[in-house]
């Protein structure tokens, strides 16, 4: 038999995917399973979008502009200037999800051997979409002691080295639910400007925003026009994982034209995605202000539950849908199996996401797990009562 | 201002691209510019396929299996079974176009500096996604001399080095419309297996095959499971490019997942696609039969066309729908500018697109053309016309 390629051999599988043959082995026992492994939301995707899919005239499903169409873009200029961030639909390139946007602008700036630094924990494909072009990502630890805020810059530096690319973060934050400030994202600024460096900011998660606090975009950053590329996605923002539209937009016209070349090879990103990616620029503010209203009861329903159970440590998120746990356990990996393989109450069981995945430093994360929080406040609390009990029963067989 | 990567900069501009400043300017002068540069096809899109679209019950929009839907995966096997195929859905893996399966693949089996062997002249891309991930494409020449035929199995030989790790083939070919005969994917068949190398067969045309000939499969080919990759997609059997839905057929299961993980990496193909492309299953043979039809029509207006232009060379392609053209010039490059700068005829012009690009081998297809029957006789017949006249005033002028 013919070789794999080494790149194919040591790209990670997802840190989810291996549960997933013992959670489909539970469920074919008769098991519910209720997945808070996955950042899939339950959430209805905008009538309006879904509408515009249904209502379409295409007669020849034809490729569309390979940057994406341009009504398409110029009407989502327009939802980053209500946003207060100064770009026109030149500056973006409509992509197949966020995902491919990351593995282009990775392509674009990084060699072999080449260097990006990501606070761990993150997430994890930026890991796998590094490795298919042979770079490495860099980790520096943001700890659950300080709320996962910005590790020091102090950390930044001394990673730093001739190798090193980008900087890349993601705000508000997968896994921790960390939401950058605007001083952290101006101290980052300086850091790339000083450091020529580019720095690639993950904002598919913008608008999950809670507590009254604001959203700081790297693109409202002057001055580092040359170094700053946002990563965006209808993914989250209109539950509309499916689609897979998301776009890169940067002001370096160099770098766009390098990120159009990858694009033109892959021709065009999906037509009919596009149609419902812009009629949901028109989702009604009250749709938003329901959904943050959603996610925030599930927030505070989940949190107030880890916090009474004894021995977890948790963190509030500000934004996004996930969050650390921290658990009174050694091994995450082997929990989490555990309670798909011989826990259950009334026929139900939880499958969470081991955090070893979102860390790239070996040995950390091991007693942690990565909830998301996309499921309704009542399965939520059933959650967290067999989390509970699993927990309790783990631990007087652990070891 | 940070680097560009050295891949970013090696990335090679579409074949087509430098033209369209040239286009836009022609239609902005009020000129009709004839499109026989893309095999974007003006045919429709299947009825069963648009109206499973607009029938679409989803009311949140999730992403798929990252395989794609089992329903899909299921259903498509039996598509190549009735061709005399026998595989299941576990050996196919939906992509998002036969694009990134291509991409995947390349990423999946070679790794920085090793090497591809490709009959030229060929579609450009596969050049792109190799040098995205380093990997060098090695050219053998076909030539129009022998319509374009499977080189010398010497030569393929010749060209094999410990780098080497698979040979990559078009059948029906775009840009040559050769179509490969049973012999000739045997004759390869033997020679991956003789050498341990991969087989990768773009069937993306495989549909398209004229004059009573049948298509010959690589997945017919037996005791090749291990080595015999097929890339598939929607985008032209259905005239359905702006889906965005391919596959890759393997039964190499260590390849399978290895694929897999670039897959999960980007999560899933578009859902509304593939609604789309599982519909497209249920096209009725008539379809097919007249989109044929057109195409014989279309082929034959052009061969006649093009034959009565003194100087000209061109072989009546069996399958696919393009052609290479050989000119009585000296630079298509120029002369394809030269026509949308300054020529047209009653304010219409033709855009094609120079061969130059589909051979890796400088130096090669200087003097030839690719032209994409995609359009109808009539303007079939207007482009020829166009041509020939151009030909005519431009070889007046040709330094
Ligand atoms: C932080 C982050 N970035 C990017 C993505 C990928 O998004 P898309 O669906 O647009 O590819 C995800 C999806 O979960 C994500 O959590
Ligand atoms: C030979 C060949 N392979 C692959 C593709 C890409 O197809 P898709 O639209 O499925 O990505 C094309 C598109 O023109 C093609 O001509």
């Amino acid at each position: 038999m013919p070789n794999i390629s080494t790149k194919g051999l040591s790209m990670p599988e997802s840190p989810i995917r291996k549960l997933v043959p013992f959670a489909e082995a539970a469920k074919k026992r008769g098991i519910n399973v209720i997945h808070l492994n996955i950042g899939q939301p339950d959430i209805k995707t905008p009538q309006v979008a879904l509408d515009a899919v249904k209502k379409n005239s295409i007669t020849t499903l034809s490729y569309s502009k390979t940057e994406g169409n341009d009504s398409y873009r110029t009407k989502l200029a327009t939802y980053y200037l209500k946003h207060g961030i100064e770009i026109t639909a030149e500056d973006i390139l409509v992509t197949t999800g966020a995902s491919e946007g990351l593995s282009f602008v990775i392509g674009s700036i990084a060699d072999t051997d080449d260097e990006i630094i990501v606070p761990e924990p993150f997430y994890a494909n930026y890991n796998s979409f590094s490795i298919a072009f042979g770079v490495n990502v860099v980790p520096i630890v943001s700890k659950i002691e300080t709320g996962f805020a910005l590790p020091s810059i102090a950390d930044f530096e001394n990673a730093i080295t001739a190798k090193t690319k980008a900087i890349l973060i993601c705000n508000p934050n997968n896994p921790t639910g960390y939401l950058y400030s605007e001083e952290e994202i101006k101290q980052l600024a300086h850091l790339v400007k000083k450091h020529d460096l580019f720095f690639i900011v993950d904002e598919v998660y913008r608008e999950f925003v809670y507590d009254g606090k604001e959203h700081y975009s790297a693109l409202k950053e002057k001055n580092i026009d040359d170094h700053c590329i946002v990563i965006d996605s209808v993914s989250k923002r209109y539950s509309m994982c499916g689609a897979r539209i998301g776009c890169v937009i940067t002001k370096n016209k160099t770098l766009k034209n390098t990120i159009l070349k990858f694009m033109q090879a892959r021709l065009s990103p999906p037509s009919y995605a596009q149609i419902a990616s812009e009629a949901a620029l028109d989702t009604p503010q009250e749709y938003f202000d329901e959904v943050i209203a959603e996610y925030v009861l599930r927030r505070d329903t989940l949190i107030q539950g880890l916090n009474k159970i004894s021995g977890v440590k948790v963190i509030s998120p500000q934004g996004a849908f996930y969050c650390i746990v921290e658990l009174p356990i050694k091994d995450s990996d082997t929990f989490a199996q555990w309670m798909l393989e011989h826990f259950n109450i009334a026929n139900e069981t939880v499958m969470v996401a081991p955090a070893a995945g979102f860390y790239a430093t070996e040995g950390l994360g091991k007693n942690q797990i990565r909830i998301a929080y996309v499921l309704d406040k009542e399965t939520l609390k059933r959650a967290i009562c067999i989390l509970e009990q699993a927990l309790k029963e783990y631990r007087l067989n652990e070891d």
